[in-house]
């Protein structure tokens, strides 16, 4: 049995469990390396199970070998699960509230053996994935690197006249054949387009003396990069210099304040109060930042009302905004390696 | 209101509810043709209601112009949610307990005003998105077009020497260039890796003398094809052929039976009595189809467990199959389209 399922397990005393269901992907990745698929991971105090059926018996075993016992059910996942926590003898058995619907959650408990007591065991895996190790930053590095080679190749393609799909299928050909994937739909924004936070991209061509924000992510690994990059084609009105300007400054401020024990509301303080003195805090309506890892979005959020605090290890995006409605926005994105005495700008050499 | 809102509305009385609360996506796009995104919609008697934050409500309020009030909401979308339904005198909120998870549920039932109840009230959507109209038809033909042509080109490229990660850049290329994207990851399964239902793709090359199994789907404004495909590169082992052609009699089988009216369940029996004549059943270790539209998969499921009928209308998918373990598989999937006298081949050209 690994550290990960060791470290695990000594929490089952605190959470007054002997068994826990785990049942979210990342969370069976995380802990056992394979890219798990529509499958339940039971983990026992003295040994851990993988519940699956026969679409993906073949490749678990192979890539579950020494890690989990791969067992194949046959009628349904609940009846194989259960069939393991009686044999295992299970009385407690923890599960995750967030991961079950309450329609799934019925079937759950109908299906209990009797003498089994369903116990929430929320966001166990969770809080172990909030800071990294060393073999999991150099992942995250790893596509950082692939990100770093995309933005280079954006650079020379990101040119008036062409449309802002034209600019995604050359990043998507470029990245496919670095053998990555993206970690969630890549923004390309061109002019006022970029007002919108979470724009799609559209058949729009990009026109001289605009702005266009590039928020892209890349998945090498199953980990993931998060970068929002601005473009500025020509010359800029003053106004968007200016606001360029305030939320580079503002995400300076930000990212000197982070550091191991701060609390994580201080550093989008540090943002928001910036913004705030120059008028530009009402236009800037999203949290500064999260965490990233084996999910694009994962503990710690960096919002205000976070009770949260940061920890040596902990990977986070640093993400300061202004979105003038109707106008323009700026996004400035970074990845950064929380430490014990500072931090560490993971993505600073792409520019 | 349009007549997807109307037909809902008119099911509230049985259900006992004065409004209903929708928060899947797919069904949002169904009722109001506006591709939803982390956001619900309150659809009360005389009303409409999209709860949204600041990200999104420049752009709801342009799609939904005349079809829904786009209410932006500060504190969260719970608070969000409970301000309409006091404002709107609603007594029984309908939910669904298939898209709230037991840890949403407790916050929806602590934020719930006093005098709401709760109802719930599962799949109110989904029982019309069942059987498609003549539009979502025609969106449907419209993807099998573009998989089509996509089809046509993989006939040039599927070639020895060549590797499945190469076949899927060509793939995505042609496809992203299209303006078309995929509804899941493609399967490009050479050789022994086709005795994988869900086969990841590989590094591995196509090899002369091997099957190849390629099952995609196109997405086009939210509509979805899927289909497989058997590549044969060079001459087959006897026992390929064999298998292949009783997969493709099989499916004869299962398509000869479908008409409105007829219980699921015998158009899967139909395959697989077929596939257990000839001792090949027990490597057909999943259902015979199931529904397709704005969601890859949907219902009906065509199970021997299932207890629907099919209906005029329903766009399925025939997908029968036989994996020999270690060895390859044989996988020959279409989309039909269910009516009062038959069904059509929805597919049918693309060969």
């Amino acid at each position: 049995m690994n550290t990960k399922f060791k470290q695990l397990i000594d929490t089952f005393d605190q959470k007054k469990i002997d068994a826990l269901l785990i049942t979210k992907d990342v969370n069976i990745r995380y802990l056992t390396g394979f890219a798990a698929c529509e499958s339940w991971l039971l983990v026992c105090r003295k040994k851990v199970f993988y519940i699956t059926d026969f679409r993906y018996v073949l490749e678990a075993r192979q890539g579950l070998a020494g890690i989990a016992s791969v067992k194949q059910y046959k009628k349904s996942i609940y009846a194989g699960l259960f069939d393991l926590v009686e044999k295992g003898g299970v009385k407690r058995l923890g599960f995750d509230e967030n991961c079950f619907t309450v329609a799934q959650y019925k079937v759950l408990k109908k299906m209990c053996s009797s003498g089994v007591k369903l116990c929430a065991a929320n966001n166990c895996v969770e809080v172990f994935r909030e800071t990294k190790d060393i073999q999991e930053v150099k992942h995250i590095r790893e596509a950082l690197k692939i990100h770093g080679q995309a933005y280079n190749m954006l650079k020379k393609v990101v040119r008036p006249g062409l449309s802002e799909r034209d600019i995604l299928l050359k990043l998507e050909n470029f990245v496919k054949a670095k053998g990555a994937g993206f970690s969630f739909d890549t923004i390309i924004a061109s002019g006022p387009n970029s007002c919108y936070p979470h724009a799609h991209v559209t058949d729009r061509k990009l026109r001289r003396d605009e702005p266009v924000l590039i928020d892209m992510g890349i998945d090498l690994n199953g980990y993931k990069s998060d970068l929002t990059r601005m473009f500025f084609l020509g010359r800029m009105p003053q106004l968007v210099r200016q606001v360029n300007d305030h939320v580079d400054q503002s995400q300076r401020r930000a990212i000197a304040k982070i550091k191991a024990g701060v609390p994580v509301a201080d550093v989008d303080r540090a943002a928001r109060s910036y913004l705030a003195k120059h008028r530009l805090a009402k236009y800037f309506g999203h949290a500064l930042g999260h965490g990233v890892g084996l999910d694009i979005h994962e503990d710690p959020r960096l919002s205000q009302k976070s009770p949260a605090f940061l920890k040596s290890g902990m990977v986070i995006t640093v993400e300061p905004a202004v979105y003038i409605p109707e106008q323009f926005g700026i996004r400035i994105e970074d990845m950064v390696l929380v430490t014990e005495n500072g931090c560490e700008i993971l993505s600073d050499n792409i520019h």
